[in-house]
């Protein structure tokens, strides 16, 4: 039993600094490196590859939409035809650097408003896997579990991971619960380490009603900003260890 | 005896068109495709691709700097370390489209501002090389004849093209004479085309102070904007012919 | 009687031209001006205030979203308190050309997306006409013909205009048919012409469905974009004038 | 005898943060905006000029050259005519926020490396002046003591404040020493504060090779950033009190 740690890394933006991707790193086993649309630039992504090779981290791409005032968290309404691209050029430029390094592409993870739109538009969804599949069928799309994203980038042909929240809670659907509801976060730690747990081995999660509903936990997306995040990363870490769960990057 | 002809191409941008690919691409072996920094964007990069496949015309990137509203032809006072990854990351969005659509890049050819810096600084010439050759040491670096961008090019271990002009006027050092001059440009259409023919058959051409000079000429640099230049390269293809000189593209 | 002539100006951007401001700028008497977000820049908009004085021409902000690439055609989904600051930094911006100038600002038009989303929702309604009454509250605020961008901008304080279209079909609520609708727009010159007069004098337009319904006229959207719109807009400026319509700035 | 402190304020970036404007506000009696080119934006500038307001410190704008990634420090080659309307669009886009919050702008300091040119190059120095005098002649221009954009201010008819910096060592024609020079900045606190009072008292400083020149100190820069550059202030406050020199807003 395997499961995958991803983190968003690379998201400063020239004079500007963000989050503790030195910190986090150590304790991930996927990076998803932002390709200079919502965030990163060009020497940014340069340096987080080196990093993300240097630990030996499954590097992704994190292509989000043109919008580095609202880090990519703004929804924007592209044509899919649109979207394609977007992805494809982002995923290419992410490519020379992994070339100048050595080291390949693993996965692509989309960002922000770009992966919750593709999670709820089958054209979004269709256009995003379309692209990472024709610009190179062997990466790994990331996406949200039970979602179109995942089984449009089936049925185009590409390998998915299906990723789980520690501390979201979910609708009985399988999505996640908005964060606009007051029960959207888990806070107890416990809480969120045990609903880990169980959709890893069991793959199951409990709704918000009550209900058990299937779940698929391919990788575990975790943050890196903050004393608080870093900690409960490796919380999590020492629990999945403990149930004999190993952590090992996507793919592995 | 041979040479190429190449074109700057993909110069639109979102709702704004520019030049008249269409119409130049046919009389052209080379493209050279703006990645979406001084000008194209990622869809205008996927279209223009498809087209140069469909022409069977050269495909290369022509990266330039961060400067949609200058054109990429403000000097901007980069360090050559964000130099290197500038030209890295644009060759790697390119990529994705040549992937795409399955087809080679072959050539790099730097824009406007980074162009002649490229020329002109030692340092630069290095970045944009060296950057070329670790995302791909196979391509072609386009240059200015007689500079320090294919010294440089060739130093890293790239295969070079030294580009000429027809319609420009040389020093006797072998720079082109600076446009500020007034007699910087070729105004006659025969003249123009004379010196060509000159620089591809002898290796040679007449500075303005009457001296022969030594030029390498692997690439004419030709412009598809109006009825005016699209006249002037059919000429050109015309008496290259005549002469026996094959037109053919970089490498090939 | 009088109506306003509204054409959307100075969208040419850095080395891309765009429109035909010289030719329209004669025909129409207010200028809406591109503020350098979805289209025009600081040089543009110098040169696009100083053309519309010459020709005494009604100046007006047309701010729209930061999105160049999509022409600020594409909804983005920002809070209203960030649409405040949008229109006011856009507005603000233009002002500085209007001093130099030395000519006042009459009128605020959004663009695009911009426009359309003001028409639906109330709290950007909202949030755009209170950015424009705390900026200038003297300003005349352009919208949709009953629409709750009038609707706010009233609430708020401001002298409105209601914008109609002369070739756009109308629903019998008083909104715009959809162009994704076959019949949304009105090919026949004669016809557009015609809902254009019956509009302005008896403020009455017959919907698609057949009915009549009510609609304040005091601005025609018209477009300066080749030959045949020149035409369209010389035949409407003949017509009102036949029918005793004074075609008269905003607020003039 | 008075003196002015001013500091860069508002140079966060959508989801980036920077600085410290809360800590240092207190102490200073001027705050350069930026103005959204090369840091700042629209909801940033809100929120600074209530916040500049509140604490009843001069307001200025702070026009930098559009380069968010380079946070305006890159030289770009534009022409005069281009950093006039640079400099006027970015005051016009700050006024709209001073119209909001119903204080006036009271200055205008350029950024980095528009500041650095417009002290050395004639044709920008007038170009930045003539724009700030055209939007509007009642605003103070703050420039490096000694330097062409006093005298080209002074030219236009502005009112000026000449900057010094506590902390920077100065050449013999009154220049700054060249951060490039090991000796450019003077690290002891105590030396740095003598020079300052020398400044503010006696227009004298004490160059690298000894001379003793002429400067004018109207207003000092200082910075916000971090725990000693806070600490820095404060002595320089308390130094400058005891010295019975007040500490008062440009134009105060």
């Amino acid at each position: 039993m395997q499961v995958d740690l991803n983190c968003d890394l690379g998201e400063a933006f020239g004079n500007y600094s963000f989050g503790g991707d030195h910190q986090i790193i150590p304790l991930i086993t996927s990076a998803n490196i932002a390709c200079g649309f919502h965030a990163g630039d060009e020497n940014v992504m340069n340096e987080t590859v080196k990093l993300a090779k240097e630990h030996g981290v499954g590097i992704g791409a994190h292509p989000g939409f043109h919008d580095l005032q609202g880090f990519g968290r703004r929804n924007i309404d592209m044509a899919p035809d649109e979207i394609y691209t977007l992805v494809a050029y982002q995923l290419g430029a992410l490519s020379a650097f992994s070339r100048i390094h050595d080291v390949k592409i693993n996965h692509v993870k989309p960002h922000g408003a770009l992966y919750n739109m593709g999670a709820r538009d089958k054209d979004i969804a269709h256009a995003i896997a379309q692209a990472v599949y024709d610009v190179d069928p062997s990466l790994i799309l990331v996406g949200l579990s039970n979602t179109l994203l995942i089984s449009e980038a089936e049925a185009v042909g590409l390998k998915t991971a299906s990723e789980v929240f520690a501390d979201r809670r979910y609708e009985s659907n399988g999505q996640l619960v908005s964060r606009k509801e007051s029960d959207a976060v888990i806070s107890d730690t416990e809480a969120a380490i045990n609903q880990v747990v169980k959709m890893v081995k069991d793959n199951k999660v409990t709704a918000k009603d009550g209900t058990e509903i299937d779940i698929q936990a391919d990788t575990i997306c975790v943050h890196g900003d903050g004393a608080h995040a870093l900690e409960f990363v490796s919380k999590i870490r020492e629990r999945l260890t403990k149930e004999g769960i190993s952590i090992t990057k996507l793919g592995g």
